[in-house]
């Protein structure tokens, strides 16, 4: 599903092996606490969503360095034969602790604590930070997306300009936990079992003679599945084409086919003619979808504006986070054989110890955050995790911890600072 | 290497095998000609870098429906059965023209041609853009990114924050393409041929007793490649101990360790500081690292300041293209069954035919490019593509086309546009 069957192992930064090749040698096999945390929100974001896992758990379980990548390893001539055969048949030995998927989160909270001897710890770094980091981001832009949009549904149609395939997986994902209806990503589709959907390109319309030809071909082959791209050349007549075609084979066959797409140009004023002109057709079953490099900020921007939208199609900006590609996202050791850390460089200073989260609620609304020193018998937002839970429960989780959230912390645009204390662990 | 074995033919937008079923259905089977460009340049880039040729013939080679493929096509009930009978057995005939990998280009050129039947050309529409749009931004920012560090050497340790492992190694690759000295992304170094490379986190620092020890394991360990990172509590101290460290170790043991990396703070006067402290100490073949945030823009920045730097490696804004993470890459159609074609809708025009990019350069400086409609006599960039040439090739075109493109066009910050001039294919 995740495409790392091929030793994800090798997922590393070289120096997790070489620190490891230290550990080993010196026999530093005392347990180690590793904590993740996003340094700080980027501009107009209030919060972040928690995803990921699923990913993580197949990383976990594939995780091996196989005869290959230990040739491979012993070709740089920086490693001894001791610690190679040791790579050969090692299988991480670590705990995870969590914020569950679809948890709402804030920065500098940990969001996933790693506990086992240093070595395997350590060696996990790298990749864990790639799967969480754009996993959070797909999910967070998904969720604030979704709220832009409000009841209109919104379809992921990334694939294309995202800067990979595991990239567009993630996206997907990030997608289906804050309520996307589809994805275009046929892959994804089927990997995260997924609406696929799609209507048809500029080409498909330039390759016939004419519009009408190209409607009328596309929606006796789709019937009540086709979507007819209007903006090939005149949109206004576009329109009007497609209506006719519409109008067609609802008469020839009985048979309302779904609707248009509009691509580009004034998407207010066009889907507002559409709208009116195929409502004085008796064509009211038509649905008019959208897209063209829109996010949440345009998508909140059309609808103020009276766009008649019946559904979004989002694309580059969504799948490579535009506003926001990356995190600051880090993966720090906060103990060491019983002794707590931190380090103090500028502008990175960490926080020691093992922690515990505390949602602190009124009347069922998020109020603050409490990080304290860890605590088994606190209630905790960090759980033991072993293996990712159901996407309706991580779907369900979202929406109520977004319920939960008072409308200042989740507005689009110049949200308010979630309240995050912290007590006792310095 | 490319992690492609699994499906590569589900790598792609729904609506490819949608038209594709109404071409297969109405026997539409002519020969189309796509062509790629891109419509724009990101803020402050003079030039693009083609990439990606290397990745495209693995895809190609890879492309097929697998059984599971077809079977789940079938399942979502769209498709007819003697049309995913016809996928089952499909492998794409098409022919490639391309700009060769190294080549500089610029907004609106065509950079690849894809000609065949429509349906074969279509279909690989989606993962043939998602493959170069990124590629090409590696490569280019890559050029950039050297341009910028003069002769001092570039490291790619970009992995743990990059949107995915694919694109951790378009990463990789566009910094082979350009020169980088080495990758911290293990998986990159042995699929690319590319030298690892890797120092210590202050993990590893934090869980031994002090800084002092720290080093001191490490330096036993990894001799002259050992790199110390000095920033973990107070950098000038660290710059101390690692001083110390390594003259330990070459007393005791006549060995040179290579030196220090610096990760965060001010990089200009911890580094002058560091460079005075070794020499003054005799210990002038320690080499100084820095990392933390970097990109061409801070690099000159560190430069011009008179930062005190032997080695650079860069992560987070290289790896996901902070300032571009995507391009305006489109893949349309130019001509069907020998008609011309071109698109009207707004601010999405495209030219018409088949092309003849020239380029025209004076004492071996490249003047200006003449796109005019194709001409199989005429000199063209574009060439026929079959298989990726040696990277010794793409790194030396690249070179050359650097050196030949006069300064103004190659500036980090506000650089002229390079004259293209389109003739005679309207």
């Amino acid at each position: 599903m995740w495409l790392i069957d091929a030793t994800p192992a090798l997922f590393t930064d070289l120096y997790e092996l070489t620190m490891a090749q230290v550990y080993f040698k010196k026999h530093m096999d005392q347990t180690a606490e590793f904590e993740v945390t996003v340094r700080r929100l980027p501009e107009h974001w209030g919060y972040f969503v928690m995803a990921g896992l699923a990913e993580i758990e197949t990383y976990l379980e594939a995780f091996r360095f196989d005869e290959n990548d230990v040739a491979y390893l012993q070709s740089l001539g920086t490693f001894e034969t001791d610690f190679l055969d040791y790579l050969g048949q090692f299988k991480p030995r670590v705990r995870i602790r969590a914020l569950p998927e679809g948890t709402v989160f804030f920065p500098h909270e940990p969001i996933l604590e790693v506990s086992g001897p240093i070595l395997d710890a350590q060696l996990l770094e790298t990749y864990i930070l790639n799967i969480l980091g754009f996993s959070i981001i797909e999910a967070t832009l998904a969720a604030r997306t979704v709220l832009a949009a409000g009841d209109k549904p919104v379809l992921d149609f990334g694939l294309r300009r995202c800067q990979g395939p595991i990239s567009a997986l993630r996206a997907a994902r990030g997608g289906q936990i804050a309520g996307f209806k589809a994805t275009s990503n046929v892959f994804a589709g089927r990997a995260l079992t997924l609406l696929p959907s799609g209507t048809m390109a500029h080409s498909y319309v330039q390759a016939h003679d004419g519009e009408e030809q190209a409607f009328r071909d596309f929606a006796e082959q789709f019937g009540q599945n086709a979507v007819l791209l209007v903006d090939t050349y005149d949109t206004l007549e576009g329109i009007q084409v497609a209506a006719a075609v519409a109008q067609e084979i609802l008469e020839a066959k009985g048979i309302r086919i779904k609707g248009i797409r509009i691509d580009s140009g004034d998407l207010v004023a066009l889907s507002r003619f559409a709208r009116e002109y195929f409502d004085k057709q008796g064509l009211d079953f038509l649905r008019i979808f959208v897209s063209g490099d829109l996010d949440e900020y345009k998508i909140r921007d059309l609808l103020e504006a009276g766009a008649e939208i019946d559904g979004i199609g989002i694309g580059t900006r969504y799948s490579t986070g535009r506003h926001a590609p990356a995190l600051e996202i880090v993966y720090k050791i906060v103990q060491y054989h019983g002794r707590n850390l931190c380090k103090s460089s500028p502008d990175k200073v960490t926080r020691p110890g093992r922690k515990t989260i505390t949602r602190v609620t009124d009347s069922g609304r998020h109020e603050n955050d409490i990080i304290g020193p860890f605590d088994p018998a606190a209630p905790d937002l960090l759980r033991p995790f072993e293996a990712a839970e159901p996407m309706e429960t991580i779907q369900r989780r979202l929406a109520q911890e977004l319920a939960a959230l008072p409308g200042p912390f989740k507005a689009i645009r110049d949200p308010e600072t979630y309240p995050v204390h912290f007590t006792g662990s310095r």
